[in-house]
């Protein structure tokens, strides 16, 4: 907290777990109202104020949300963990009591809040076998928190995930003290209705009726991507769920840039990883429709039975979108099922800025959905949607399960959807978000971020000895670096050298990934708080890398 | 909280966030020391307490750990959310200064804390589109929770888990708080090694070898038991996980009390739910070898080809422990996987008490274990633990997912284990539990209620309308509860009246099954602070039923 010659702060009460202070705010010299406390966050503390004398005016800022609001004397503002304030007194004069839970500590969020040394010294006290005392137990929470990287920070870029919202943490602890199974209706009631809300406003953003569309929680999307094969061979050949596979051999088709949870899937459900054919991409890394028809035809012809189409919207590396629609046309002359795999780009369905990029979703059969990725639910906040209403049912309920499911109750268990018994309630901290945002609000989150890549791309154009690679429409930015002159002989390893070095100092964290000419560097725009300054600085810093 | 007359509370500051009081202890007429403050919780809120004056000793309950300190003038005595403590002053006098976040409520815990109405009337505030400010998403919050139903109370018996133990709290939080994903050791050092620690700890407390076992967190027990068919397969069929499952028919065995996960593990692995084969139990629900070994035969000279046997440790019904040693027998005779699941019962292998029901577990292919029943762990803690090393890299790692893994650890990354990509840090409030009780505590865990358990027991045999089904071994006591004379006719149902009234007027909430006379009430001990008192309250409550 930045402190100003014209308040006072006087400590009450301190502990490592609270701390009670009273500030005297007076005016000084021309201005007519106190200097405001600056912007600032109290990393993991709460923090309570009540007004005790005067008005002031707060600012809140959410993560992607900003709020303004003023109050008076006996009022009380209250900043959760993880948000950030600043406090204005529009009064001559003031006096405020502030609560913070733990105890407000130096974080240095910004950037150092995590640690990549793999020598942590923690491996004796992590072993379990004796009992530790609650308050040593703490000391060594702390240990773990302090050795653990933190997605918090805006130079958390290496993941398709960033940053931890205030929402995220409200929903959080409700469900840490209810703790209740999302398997029935009975021991679940609101929370199943918040996940039949948030799959409803899902499949609704698709562009699908919501009489004729469903969806479940799954623990990922790769789970929901292993759930769109499962669905396809259900609505196809029914009978399989009784007699399995026999003696069909499937055929599943994506982008060679697809992620690898067909692979997995196709070991799993027992197609096998051969039968996943990864079809060639255009430049810009979009699945080339002529090759897949190419492939189709030939599988077929070679007495394979063609089962599924997968999309990508969003690719891991380039952010790519596969041409849903054109897919779409030869899912339809096939009659194959079509899943889109948004785990990643999904949100682009929120902004009209987008909207092209995910042409013809609503021609999908199903669609993989992550919260826990863009928008920063919980992990994991995953969700496999289709437009075949009862074919989650039809493909996931069993008997024996009286026990559990009592069918007394006019909306159908959740359980009997899902390939999980006892689970959490994932969609929650989604929920929280999307009802603090609102729906406008998600696409805004979006569109934010878009313009932070393009003035990025701006600053890196500026650079001789950065290239951005390929065409990029969505929130990666794949970035070549060329070592300085005297290091031309690591260039193809250049980029691995500038990401370990960028991590080991503990400035960002970002990813590389390789193509022919080797490696690059890989910037996911993701963090709610991501602002230009803190690519740039990134990007400097790399350069800066001897 | 309760106050005696020795006592003189003053309110500092009170929101609905935080309260700060400070307490004036003094002592009255014969004794020598103020009267201490009982045992009391604070529902959901957190307790800092400054020691100003005297010297106090603190005693802490956290679900089934007690702990005593004596804090004395300038120390702080603090108390996690959903702990109990008692505080006595030692001292003539004292003065302690008191910090609650947020404010207490009265929650009404035992038994009061949930919520059965199916009409909350929230539908429409759940509804998204529209933003919402934070102090409106807060009172919504408060609207979800007290309509929700929470596993907090000892009165929540319904379900294989109750509770919710600070300790999993603290964990859940640090969680929020990182939001790390375990596909990858760079993400999430410690917590990668908390999780080999959890797995490494419970393969040996199996009885294997630290060298030949390994594991992976799953996300439910209904996942664990998908991975050892998954894994079964591989081992016998390798070259199924690239070709596909071709022209075999596989068959599983399991009890026909067994969990209904098998089933939806062979609707997706590609089996045929009809290749499940229920195997008929004695008279303690346990699988009957025999009855194994001639369906195992039958299916040989049918041409199928067995794969795996199932043990349940611990049936949802009865708590019934198939014989593992007799299995084992069977399945080393016809060279089938042995699986054992242990969602409920597994955790007898920590108490010496009831190491009979799980004789022969260490011979096991693999275990299922769920720490978020009854050892509380937050939903969900799940592990599939398996003594083949290496099985499940073989089995799951797929080419692909270079973008992400990058092969430069000593470790291997543990996404590559798993079935999903991004996932959270499951394992870590299990160890906090574990590390806070000790390996021995986990016993004392399980003995103590074994203890209730007889005790309820012997309560029940005085009573002429309830009977006890079958012969409780575990922690599952079924009991067959006759109607008033008046109400014969309604015999069959009875159970089932019972708990829907138990359940409307928010005493309790227990589950029910039926068998061939009809409906029973099902009483699960698994909460940490259950006593014999929760349940023969409960149980007079459902003699009083009319």
């Amino acid at each position: 907290m930045s402190e100003t010659a014209n308040y006072q702060r006087h400590i009450l009460f301190e502990s490592d777990f609270f701390e009670v202070v009273d500030i005297t705010w007076t005016s000084s010299g021309a201005n007519t109202t106190p200097e405001a406390l600056k912007t600032h966050g109290h990393g993991w503390s709460e923090c309570s104020v009540l007004v005790n004398e005067g008005v002031f005016e707060n600012t809140t800022v959410l993560g992607a949300k900003t709020e303004v609001q003023v109050f008076e004397k006996g009022q009380v503002i209250h900043t959760p963990k993880g948000a950030k304030h600043s406090l204005r007194c529009l009064s001559k004069a003031g006096r405020t009591l502030h609560v913070y839970t733990p105890k407000i500590k130096d974080l240095a969020q910004q950037p150092l809040n995590f640690k990549t040394d793999k020598n942590n010294g923690l491996s004796e006290s992590l072993k379990l076998n004796e009992p530790l005392r609650l308050d040593h137990l703490k000391i060594l929470l702390a240990e773990v928190q302090k050795n653990s990287i933190s997605a918090s920070s805006p130079y958390f870029m290496n993941q398709l995930f960033s940053g931890v919202s205030p929402q995220m943490m409200l929903a959080n602890e409700l469900i840490s003290q209810t703790k209740t199974t999302l398997a029935t209706q009975e021991a679940s009631p609101v929370f199943s209705q918040v996940e039949s809300e948030v799959i409803k406003s899902l499949c609704s953003q698709i562009g699908w009726s919501p009489k004729a569309s469903e969806g479940v929680v799954v623990p990922g999307g790769s789970a929901a991507n292993f759930m769109a094969v499962h669905c396809a061979k259900q609505k196809y050949f029914p009978d399989m769920k009784a007699k399995g596979l026999q003696n069909k051999i499937f055929k599943v088709y994506v982008s060679q840039d697809a992620h690898y949870s067909f692979k997995k899937a196709a070991a799993v459900l027992g197609l096998g990883t051969d039968n996943v054919s990864a079809i060639g991409v255009d430049e810009k890394g979009r699945m080339k429709a002529d090759l897949l028809e190419q492939a189709i035809t030939a599988d077929k012809n070679a007495g394979f039975t063609p089962l599924l189409i997968s999309a990508t919207a969003g690719t891991t590396v380039y952010g790519a979108f596969d041409p849903i629609d054109q897919l779409a046309a030869v899912s339809k002359k096939h009659d194959l099922w079509l899943h889109v795999d948004g785990a990643w780009g999904g949100p682009a369905i929120f902004t009209e800025k987008l909207k092209h990029l995910t042409q013809g979703i609503e021609l999908a059969d199903s669609v993989t959905f992550d919260a826990h990725k863009l928008f920063g639910a919980a992990m994991t906040s995953a969700y496999f949607l289709t437009q075949h209403k009862g074919i989650l049912l039809s493909a996931n309920d069993v008997s024996g399960a009286d026990y559990l499911f009592h069918d007394n109750d006019d909306e159908i268990d959740r359980g009997k959807m899902s390939w999980q018994c006892g689970r959490g309630a994932d969609a929650f901290s989604f929920w929280t978000i999307w009802k603090s945002l609102g729906t406008a609000g998600l696409g805004q989150f979006v569109d934010r971020l878009l313009a932070t890549r393009k003035e990025v791309e701006t600053f890196i154009k500026t650079e001789p000895r950065l290239t951005i690679l390929g065409i990029p429409e969505y929130l990666n930015l794949c970035v070549r670096i060329t070592p300085p002159a005297d290091k031309v002989y690591a260039a193809a390893d250049w980029a691995k050298i500038v990401r370990e070095q960028l991590k080991t100092e503990h400035k960002a964290f970002v990813n590389f990934s390789t193509d022919k000419q080797g490696t690059f560097l890989r910037f996911i725009l993701s963090h709610p708080e991501l602002e230009t300054q803190h690519m740039v600085q990134t990007i400097k810093w790399a350069l800066e890398v001897q």
